[in-house]
């Protein structure tokens, strides 16, 4: 037994992904190509953008026959620019654009942004020019971005970059965010401004012709700036990779960051309409959330909800567990947050006698001193700060929420002052706040406060239980024990590579199939492949009765259909008849030629019915499944999914995924059933994907599972193979 | 067979109910009582609202020994008013409160609002105030709000009430809200200024001593500025009343309204906050689940989701269908939208030819003429007025969002205004249209416009998504078929009833259940109760083979645990054997003075197992549930509720609402189980139901479903009697 590890060591491809992106955020000249003097335009405003946004080194505007560009000496070509340039922003259109990075290259510029559309997304002539721009960029040793985009921010002092034709550069905060949508990031940065949230960077993927979210994500591993990583993405192309980046980013990294992502074209309506727009490549939405998970991504749903956690991960403390205070001066919303908490998997923090005491001497008689804290409505900034205090200082308190209705007599900015000034005298408790005054209007002046001191505030009490709950899936995926993916020494992976190599592309006749898994340590039960009853029997008394007759044949699919399945046979008397019966309705509907024999098991005794599978998914490679079998599950497509290779701790929690675990884990004093032998199975699967890509399917459907330490059987088994090219 | 109508008449209680009211939402004077000179006070901010917000009436102060109050000529003593007085208001507390209104009664004020808290919600003390001052009320004919609320608001022009003592007057508008939590409405008057949103009547509850939300809905059923009715709850104490008067406001009336409610105190931790601060009674939160959705109240979780739907129903006329058009200048968003909107179980339209071809010739080649429709980044108003003007045309299409990210070239508002003018032109076609204008600062000026035209605006189209699926639920439930509740005629109500009433308090024994399940004609299997094993043999003699023997006892709670049960005794010598060796078994445990004897049973044929209960909920009474039996649904709890009567459209609509029906429906190919046959077990338990107040629990678990036509057989059944007081 040897063991590899899954996730201390930094992705090789890492340095190579992010290598030269720092001249993409932080250039020391621009060139901006095919500006023109009318305002309103994309060139022009890009440069502007840049002129106006204070960018921290020279800007050339390149149009030829023009003097100048808003003030500023023009030149005909790139090459007539006198100085070094570090990066080229182009808007031109298709094959006009490849000459000018051809250019570009020639100058010995070393980045550049492609803004102009027209490419990959209108069809194969678009396809073609992307390829071209691709190469010449290859040629010169450039990294490029876009095509098709809006382009880039980076928000350093020292750097001060709109390299966009966003409407204004954003204020600087810790947030990175990268969108495959530029039309997206106009409405982001507009409802960013609105909020009080500052960037780090802010890119604008397009048709990510060379840099994709994997090279930014490997950039923003180590960028100071950033502490947190927010993705909207269409297309997700580089998958494992993709994978292990995040992994390494969210967990393994000494300053792990969370990354949050939006996966547009979640239903097969949506990934057409983002195929339409992008030439995006759909892997199946299930796939996305199962790597996701794997890869310690938070999924969000929309902006909002992405905005709302980054918001509470960016400003404060990650909580250390999910215990919440609740001071509010309004009983209904007090309700509605404890409603929203519980539902979320928060906790209602128990208080400590000391904070009890506290309350009952700071608050009338009339409030609730439990949490719910209700400082009732004529609460004044005394009662807010009292409380406060008191929950700040209570060990049972992870988190706090702080929600405010504006009542007659309530102060509202001298509370919004004072819930500041508690916050930062117990910045050493580490815990995360947050506020909820509700209402718009009244409230305004002092959600201002709040936002300036960097306090998230929510609309809704709700709103902020959804962060929360984010915050504390983070700090449970950081915390979590990284276990190894175990490599099973005593497979036999040659015997099954015979098999494999030699097999065309289609299922594995029966035999075979059994044979894979034999070779791979699967608990499947001995069988004996037969021609005539003589040899079914002969075989029969060697492996014991009761046993199963199953017919083999690379023709027949649905062997039910032509009584092909004959279980539970008793004696050679019975499987004799069985073995007639069997081969009289065969021919009624194939010949003999069809059939490659019949296939004597011994019958495997009643268990719980599991499922276990593999598929290749064109983005993320091999996706291991398990599910419970049997009609209702059936029903309910309870099953759970990761990408292979899954570790030791992964594959116990893909069982305690399900729904259905509680099943498996012995209902109504029900015996549990033997749960590691199925986990067994899980890490064999894995191996054997990662060994064999040639693998395209594989079903065990079911595996009859025993009480626990009776182990597990295979029942049925079809394995798929499509040969890679 | 006879027949009594569910739904389509006016529920008696409705005018009762709703008397008086008139006088609280329309007095011609108002005395303030309690009122002082101190600007902050209560008393006093009410009495300012009063004047400020221009009451159409005289407002009369009294404040003993003040000369006025704000300039207005005071009074010591409400008898002191010289002119008729409507309505008081009085801010006291306890013992003065009851003196008060004690005088309020003898001026002849026929209705009072008290804002006061101090009574039930504090305890005993508290509750014996409270019902001194509802038996004032009774004796002068005197309706009443609260105690303990914030006040109420009537927009009306005519009217223009501001009798609470929030900050400000809402604008008029069509929604009426009424809420359980006084401070939640500051909030909600706050957020609805914010957003544009205009309010009929405004209501805060109080401890509803008096007016609950069933006088109040059967107040607002006609009222004729009322389009939407909102109501954040925390308690219901009236639910059968609530039900009744919702189905006829949600769907009977003539003119019918949508009603929106927030249940506070879903979770055990949100009801138990709730107690403390109203003392409230809680029923689980799946069976208000269920009484929600068959009174067609649409639940929401937020204020948030409330109003984003209320915005809608309010400005918009009810979609016909499911089927929506995006119009987007951007494809981000468009795709995000889509996936909500799938999700949300929307359809996107299917463009006609001509619409197809309309958005061809407006249109530039790169943008996307399928659903979504992208207008593309640099699109300005002649295209989405084109794109508009043809979904508008579409008779495919149910539905409109239009979105709007701000681009450079976007013109954003003569967008808006276009928008506007698109909607008018076709006010006729009845398609509601929502938008949303993505960001926050710059689209700001957007959105005003659209909010002035009475446009619902959305900053995410996720929540455009949120409303339309409401408004089609809403306008599924008003077109469904109403049926009427089947009274079975075949039923031996004489015979139940003997049962029950001769029965003491605790669990039917097992002979008599089935007696009282057989005389509503529910498919019990002929049994016999024996004392010695010759009499089993004759009875199952009698009855056919195989059988069941069942002890009967009524200390044996577990009977597996003793051998109690014992199946499929074949024959004679079988059933003897069974006979010795239960009664042995029992006899090791208990004394044979706890045997009542043996019940001989014929064997029910395999079949699916469903399970069907009774249950009697606090404060909506007979609760009818049914679900799928086994293991696997155990672990899922996929049960249903409705509560009784249920009509005959009822009973199939709880089965397909299974997450599990498709196993009753046949799944890979089985034979479909007898639904029918379920669904008269559902009707005739109801009506069981309806005739026995005393069933406090009922539980056939399980019944055995055959395939379909061949029925189902109970195969146990517990039912427990208490007799109500």
């Amino acid at each position: 037994m040897s063991a590899s590890s899954s996730s201390s060591t930094l992705p090789a491809f890492m340095s190579t992904s992010g290598a030269g992106l720092d001249t993409i955020f932080r250039p020391r000249s621009i060139a901006v190509l095919g500006v023109t003097n009318t305002p309103g335009t994309v060139p022009h405003d890009i440069f502007v953008n840049l002129l106006n946004g204070r960018f921290n080194g020279p800007v050339y505007p390149v149009a030829p026959r023009k003097r100048h560009i808003a003030g500023v000496k023009a030149y005909d070509y790139v090459l007539d620019i006198p100085d070094t340039v570090d990066m080229a922003i182009l808007v031109f259109p298709g094959r006009v654009c490849e000459l000018a990075l051809e250019q570009c290259g020639q100058k010995g510029i070393k980045a550049a942004i492609i803004i102009s559309a027209g490419f990959r997304e209108v069809g194969p002539a678009g396809i073609e020019r992307e390829e071209n721009i691709k190469a010449i960029a290859r040629k010169y040793g450039m990294r490029l971005i876009g095509p098709n985009c809006l382009g880039a921010i980076n928000t350093e002092p020292d750097v001060h970059m709109n390299a966009s034709f966003a409407r204004a550069m954003p204020a600087a905060g810790s947030i990175a965010f990268i969108s495959q949508s530029g039309a997206l990031c106009t409405a982001v940065l507009d409802y960013a401004q609105g909020m009080n949230i500052g960037f780090s960077k802010f890119v604008s993927l397009g048709n990510k012709a060379d840099v994709t979210e994997v090279d930014l994500l490997s950039y923003l591993a180590d960028d100071p700036q950033t502490s947190v990583i927010l993705m909207y993405l269409e297309e997700i192309r580089r998958g494992r990779e993709l994978v292990q980046v995040a992994q390494h980013i969210t967990a393994a990294s000494k300053t792990p960051k969370p990354i949050l992502a939006i996966k547009g074209g979640r239903t097969a309506q949506g990934a057409a309409a983002a195929q339409s727009h992008t030439g995006a490549l759909a892997s199946s939405d299930v796939v996305c959330n199962a790597v996701f998970e794997q890869a310690g991504i938070i999924r969000s749903k929309s902006i909002e909800e992405m905005f709302n956690t980054a918001r509470l991960l960016a400003y404060q403390p990650l909580p250390r567990g999910n215990r919440i205070a609740i001071v509010t001066n309004a009983g209904g919303p007090g309700v509605m947050a404890t409603d929203a908490a519980i539902e979320r998997g928060l906790e209602l923090a128990k208080f400590s006698p000391d904070t009890t005491a506290k309350l009952k001497k700071a608050l009338p008689a009339a409030a609730n001193m439990k949490n719910p804290i209700d400082v009732i409505g004529d609460a004044r900034d005394d009662r807010y700060r009292a409380a406060m205090e008191a929950v700040y200082e209570d060990p049972n308190v992870d988190q706090i929420l702080v929600i405010l209705t504006p009542q007659s007599m309530t102060n509202i900015t001298t509370i919004a002052q004072a819930v500041c000034e508690e916050r930062k005298g117990h910045a050493n408790k580490q815990k995360p706040l947050m506020c909820s005054f509700m209402g718009a209007k009244d409230v305004a002046s002092g959600i201002q406060i709040l936002q300036e001191h960097g306090i998230p505030h929510y609309v809704l009490p709700e709103w902020a239980t959804d962060a929360m709950e984010d915050a504390v899936r983070y700090r449970l995926w950081r915390d979590r024990k990284r276990t190894r993916t175990r490599i099973h020494e005593d497979v036999d992976r040659n015997k099954a590579a015979e098999i494999i190599k030699r097999a065309s592309d289609g299922y594995l006749i029966e035999p075979l199939a059994l044979k894979v898994l034999a070779a791979y340590g699967l608990p499947v039960v001995p069988s004996e492949l037969t021609q005539t009853a003589d040899e079914a029997v002969a075989a029969a008394d060697q492996l014991g009765y009761p046993v199963v007759l199953r017919v083999v044949s690379p023709s027949i699919v649905h062997k039910f259909d032509v009584k092909g399945v004959m279980l539970n046979l008793r004696n050679a008397e019975e499987l004799r008849a069985a073995c007639g019966e069997m081969r009289a309705a065969i021919l009624q509907k194939y010949t003999t030629g069809d059939i490659a024999g019949f296939l004597v098991r011994r019958m495997i005794p009643a268990g719980k019915e599991v499922i276990l599978g593999l598929s290749r998914d064109p983005v993320f490679g091999h996706v291991i499944m398990c599910g419970l079998g049997g009609i209702y599950v059936e029903a309910l497509k309870d099953v759970t999914f990761r990408i292979t290779p899954i570790s030791e701790a992964t594959a116990t929690r893909m069982i305690n995924s399900l729904r259905t675990a509680a099943v498996l884990k012995g209902l109504r004093g029900e015996a549990p059933s033997d749960i590691p032998a199925i986990e067994d199975c899980l890490k064999r699967l894995s191996q054997m994907a990662t060994d064999f890509p040639d693998i395209a399917e594989l079903d065990i459907n079911p595996l009859i599972v025993h009480p626990a330490g009776q182990g597990c059987h295979v029942a049925d088994v079809r394995i798929r193979i499509q040969k890679q090219t």
